[in-house]
Parts: structure tokens; sequence; C-alpha cells
């Protein structure tokens, strides 16, 4: 497929997860982005792209068109209207994450709890040994405006299994091989944020072993869904 | 009615159920499944089979066509795609519990909150003694991959009047003698668990004496609703 | 208009008014019942009728033919299903409260939880000196089955403002000129119930003084809507 | 364009608004009303109107039709119902801040319950530093009848650079230079009391250090959107 293609492509992939956030209830108002990277050659690289939403735009005006395409140094490459203010974060990431073909950041209630906090979530539920293999990670306090978010969430991420990273006083980042995964591990660490929390409001969660934490996130990230995740 | 017939119906059944699990809030994603037990022969027995939806399959792709066949060892015997990775542990509960026709299995936030703490729900409203019958228990923690699960919900069930058990870490499965009355099941154990612990928040809930617990489970479970339950 | 005439446009009153339950979250599966009486003769007395849901019905199937008419003693006089379970604690309303036209029982989260404590939700709010006048009151704990739950909220509305009880340990029941007043007190109830659960949550909440809830609930009750409240 | 036409605009702006308060979850029953400002000549003074919704009608029926015209004395000059019984403090807000060209009030729960307490939301998120530039304020208590609910929100918003004060125990209002960006600040202050009501609950939130919250609401308020906010 020519780049071309896979950009309109993405478009509409990006464009029609950007209405997944509020159906799960993750994004108020015009918070919250999703992007996914278009590989360019033939394989990850620093000449690849990503499309993500403008930014201010509320869910109801979210169209193929309307998203705009971005370079690796998240310098607009196509598109009418400014990138999310989010740009330089995601671009970061697709720089020195090739693994990484979506990144999506929300603002969802229990998730930025936690980050405000600056406490990780434990993991006490088999649901998350499944998908994150432990903990959610904190990621340090950052402005907005240079690189410092986008390092935070690689840093973090780099030495955790999870996909999710919460950043400090902000709120969920989440990663994955395309947009589809990185949307779902942001409804998860929501959900998992929201049970853990409730959980713990009554009392002491019972911790599961680390060795039926690794058998259960062997056994997920092998074996489950119909070969895809 | 064929075998064939009943498997056709079982599949719509059980595809329509699925609807009910977001429409109630107790899933996110792909999370959750039911399932029915099509009697084969006159009476249940070991040569039964159940239909169950596949794996990691979104909520909006759920058609009668792609729900599929199991018999009670829990091999896929009719459908294009892999059974529920919960599937051994309907199988289980088939095998060993005959009068149960329905067995369904969430992540409902509230209830997989008491699961996370190993606490069992107290029987503090009338509504739990009229559809539990007092509280609701807690099952052991066990691994997905083997009997454990489906052994851990008989042994736990077998006990008590309750339809639910909430095995430890992981969360709710629910019985009952169809598969609706095991998703009306799994409705409430979410809405008890969940008022029950918003009671607890802000202090200590009054008991309920066991006589009063007795004659209400015993009233409802004989004169409530047309007939049929 | 005739009492047959009345009938009807009171069966479509009360199985529109149902839908509200749902609609805003007081109710979930069959829980839950709305009734308003029809009188018969000059002004209401011990002849009068009431409409009311049948019982174990899915709220899906609520329809004016579906409902079901009772006289004051509760005895089915119209209607091919047997009346909610509920229908006792209804017809004492009515017999004995002669002002109120209509009655709605829910098991909503936060005025259950308050009720699983035994516990009045103080007057916290401007809203709750508006349209409870002060606390809404806790009633006593009553088995189903014969006259005491109807004793336990007239006794308890009687020495009260509050066009709410909280019944122990089960739930609220809420009385108003016609059932859509009735309804507007069970969405209230909740409504409040959880605003003061949430307050607490996290400290003391400060009192308002009786001087300022009875201004608000004397300006409320005398101009506040087109007329009609 | 005319007054005449801006007033028909407006009724249009003020009605559709409206229905974003139930979309958000902001409001149940008749509760909650936004307002906007109509300029009369070059720019905003003493003989300004503003178009708002009428008293106790249900969120189904508000049309543009259905909307009133006030004066800044809050009196009626155009329309067939009576004006909201929050008008005199919206009529106190545009005759004091000249700048406000739009008020919404809500009893939105989480706001409230703040409010219950007499507590300001702390700045411990860097959305809030984004939109509300520092913490919350809480405003006095006041009866509803006379100019004490206006002169409170204008004492309290004009040391603040919040667009939102919490009125004790009452809930919220918010300003903005128009009726939507005040119902953007509706949304936002319910969505991050309910953050920081969340973060609380299981212990201590870590500060965001003022220079930073100076840093991130000046860029926010500068570069943010598509050129409008």
């Amino acid at each position: 497929m020519s780049t071309t293609d896979e950009i309109e492509r993405t478009r509409e992939v990006v464009a029609r997860l950007h209405a997944e956030l509020p159906r799960w209830g993750l994004v108020v108002w015009t918070a919250g982005n999703v992007s996914q990277r278009v590989v360019v050659g033939s394989e990850p690289g620093p000449d690849d792209l990503f499309v993500i939403k403008p930014s201010g735009v509320t869910y109801d005006e979210l169209t193929p068109e309307a998203m705009v395409v971005c370079d690796l140094d998240g310098t607009l490459v196509d598109g009418t209207r400014a990138p999310s203010s989010d740009t330089a974060a995601h671009a970061y990431v697709y720089r020195h994450l090739p693994h990484v073909g979506g990144v999506v950041h929300t603002h969802s209630t229990y998730a930025t709890a936690w980050a405000a906090r600056g406490e990780p979530v434990p993991c006490v539920l088999t649901m998350m040994a499944d998908e994150f293999g432990g903990d959610v990670p904190i990621g340090p306090f950052a402005l907005i405006g240079d690189d410092s978010i986008g390092r935070g969430i690689v840093e973090t991420l780099r030495d955790s299994r999870s996909p999710a990273v919460l950043m400090r006083n902000h709120g969920p980042f989440t990663v994955g091989k395309d947009a589809t995964a990185a949307v779902k591990a942001a409804v998860m660490v929501e959900e998992v944020a929201r049970t853990v929390h409730i959980a713990r409001q009554l009392g002491d969660t019972v911790p599961i072993a680390q060795a039926d934490i690794d058998s259960l996130y062997a056994r997920y990230q092998n074996v489950y869904g119909q070969d895809t995740k």
C-alpha cells in the first residue's frame, strides 16, 4: 500500500477510535487524543509519520478529514488545523520506541486519581496480571512544551511490562502495537484503577504471588483471542 | 425439539444475552461471557452440550452464528472460532451441577472489589435476602488453564443458597436454571455489592436477623413474579 | 371524565413514568414500581382505585395494557397479571393518606445505602431544604406480606415534611400529589442521598440553620415552577 | 446584527446548550440553568439583556421559543413563562462583571459535595492548572430571593483566576466570555471536583508548585485550541 493510501486508512482508524474514548467514559469535552504511526519504508524508523487529532476540537466534529499528519519531530506535514497540544509527547514515544504503533492520552478519572497521589496501581486482580503483567507505574511530573512528558513516558515504560504509565498529577498515557491496542489499554487501565480503588476503600486487598502474576501474564499474551490481540 | 433446533435457539438466546452485560455496565471491552446448557436426552447429563461466546471478540460482533458449541469436557464441537478462555470453568460447572442451565462470568467492578479483598458481601438488604438468601460467598484463588476455577465455583456454591460466587482476586461467576437467570444474578450481585459497599463507606450497616433472611428468601423464591422466575 | 376513561388515562401515565426509573438510574432488572390513585367520586376516599405495575415484568415490556388496577385493599380488580409484590404497601398509603395521589418504590443505590445503616440523610444542601424541608427520615424494618411496610411508611411520613422515607435495610418509598410528583421525589432523594454521601466521605459537612431551611422550604413550595409543581 | 436578530440567535444557543447539562450528567430533573448576555450597543453595558431558561420546565421541553429574555435587573422583557428562580443571580453577575458573557448554574454532584463541606478544590491536577489557574474557591452561604447569591459569586470570582465558584451548601456557578465557555467550565469543574475527590479518598495528593501552576495556566490561556477557546 502506498504511503498516501496508508495515511488515508490511518485517518479513518484514528477518527473512529476517538469515538471510543467518550463511549467508555474516558474523556470530557475535548480532552484526550489517539494517534497511530504510519510506517514509511520497510520497517519502523525515523522517517515515519503519525496521524493525530487536532487541538481543541469537540468529539462530535472528529472526521477523517479533520485529523492531522505529523512527522516524528511533531511537525505538521498535512492538515488544516493545529495538531493536539500533546503532539510532542506522542512524537517522542514514536521516535524512541519503534515497536509502538499507537499512543493514547486521556485524563480518565480513576487513573488520574492514582496519578494525583503519585501511587502505582498494585496488581491485585487476575485481569491486571493478564493485561499489565504487574503494577501500573507512575511517571514523573513534567511540564508541557518540551520533551519532558515524552521522556517521562519512555523512561517509565522501558522498565515495565505495562502498556500504561500514569504521569504524576496529569493522567494516563498508553501504548500498543497499533492505536486499537493503545485504546484497549486506555480502557483497561481506567477499569483496573477504578476496581482496585474501590477494593481499597474498605480495607486491604489480598496480594497475588509474583509467580502467579508471571504465569497469568505469559498465558494471556500467548494464547488469548483469535490470533490477533 | 431436535438437538439441532435447540442449539440454534440457544445460539440466539446466548448472543442476545451478551448484550445485557454492557447494558448493565458489567463488562468493558471483550471481558465477560454467558453460556447455556443444551440438554441432550430426556434430562441433564454427561452428553449435554453448551453454547458460549468465542474468545476475544467485541460485543458489537456477537451474532448467533459467532457463538460456539462445546461438550461438557469443554471441547469445541461446532463453530469457527476458539471458545472463550473461561470455557473449562463453564464446562466443569455443567458437569458437576446438573440443575444449572446457565453460567455467567464478568469482572463487574464492585463485585470484583469485594473479591480483591477476599471478603463476602454481608446480607444487609432485603433484596439480598430475596435473591441470594444470605451473604455472597468468596471462592478460592485459582489459576486459569485447568479445572481449578470450575472446582472452586462448584465447591463454594454447593454449600450456599447464593447463585453467585466471587472468585478471589478475579471476579463473579453466577449460575441459574438457564442463562437468563444467570444474567439476572450477575446484574443483581453487582447491584448488591455496590449498594453494600457504599453503605459501609460511612459506617456500620444494621444486620438483618437470620430468621428474617430465611423468611424473605422463602417467600421470594415461592411467590415472586409471573409463575416463572 | 368517567372512571373508565380515568383508568385508561392513568394506565398510560403509570406505564410512561416507569420508564423514568431506569432513565435516572434508580432501578435494575425488574425492581421498582410506580402507582397512581384513581379518585372514584368527588374527592379521595375508600372507594378509590389505583394503577400499578405487574410483578416480575421487565421495563421493556411495560405498556399501558400491562398495568393492573387494584382497590384500596390491594385486591386486583382489572388486569391479567399479578400486581407488584409491593401492592399492599401502596394500598395502605392510599387508604391512610388521602392527599397522596402517587407512590413510588425503588432500591436506588445511595438512598438504600443510608437505609442499610439506618441513618437519616441530613439536610445540608439548599436543594434538600427546597424539596424535603429537612432530613430524609428512616422508617422501621418491616417484612413484606402484611401491612407492616405500609404502616411504617405512613407513620414516618406523617411527622415529616419529606415526601420520601428510607425503609431500613430496604430502600426508599416516595409520595406526591400524583405519580409524577412521587417520581420526581424518587429522583431527588437519590440525588441528595448521593451528594451528601460524597460530601461526608472526606469530612464533616457544614449545617444549614433551621431558620434558613424553613425559609428555603416555604419559598420553594410557594413560588417555584410554572403554577404547577 | 440587530438586537432582535441577536436575541433570536441567542435563544437558539441557550436552548441548545441546556442539552449539554444532562448529557454530561450535571443535572437531574429541571435543576440547572444557562444564560447568555445580549450586548445592546457597541460594548457591554447596563442596557444589555440576557436569555435564560424558564422556571420548572423539563429538559425535554427546552426549545428556543421557550427561552425568556430579561434585562440586567432580572425583569422579564420577553417570553410567556416565568424566568428561572436563579435569574436575579445571573443578572447581578452581568451587571457587575462586564467581561462575562455567559453564566451557568448546576447542582453537579461532586462540586456540590465540596460546597457542602465549604472546602475549596485544591489544584493538584495539570488540567486544573490549565483551566482554573489554581484552586476552585468557595463562595458564602446565601439565601435565594435577593442579591446575596449574585453578590457572593461576584466577590469570590473577582479575586480568582477560576471561572467557577462553589456556593456553600448550594452548588457551582460558572462564567465565561459566552455561554459555551461557561458550560465548558461547568463540565470541567465537576470533572476536577470528582477526580480530586477520588484521589483524596485513599490518601494525600501531591501538590503542584505555584510556579508550575502559573506556567501551565499562562500557556493554556494563550496557545490552546484553534484561535478561539
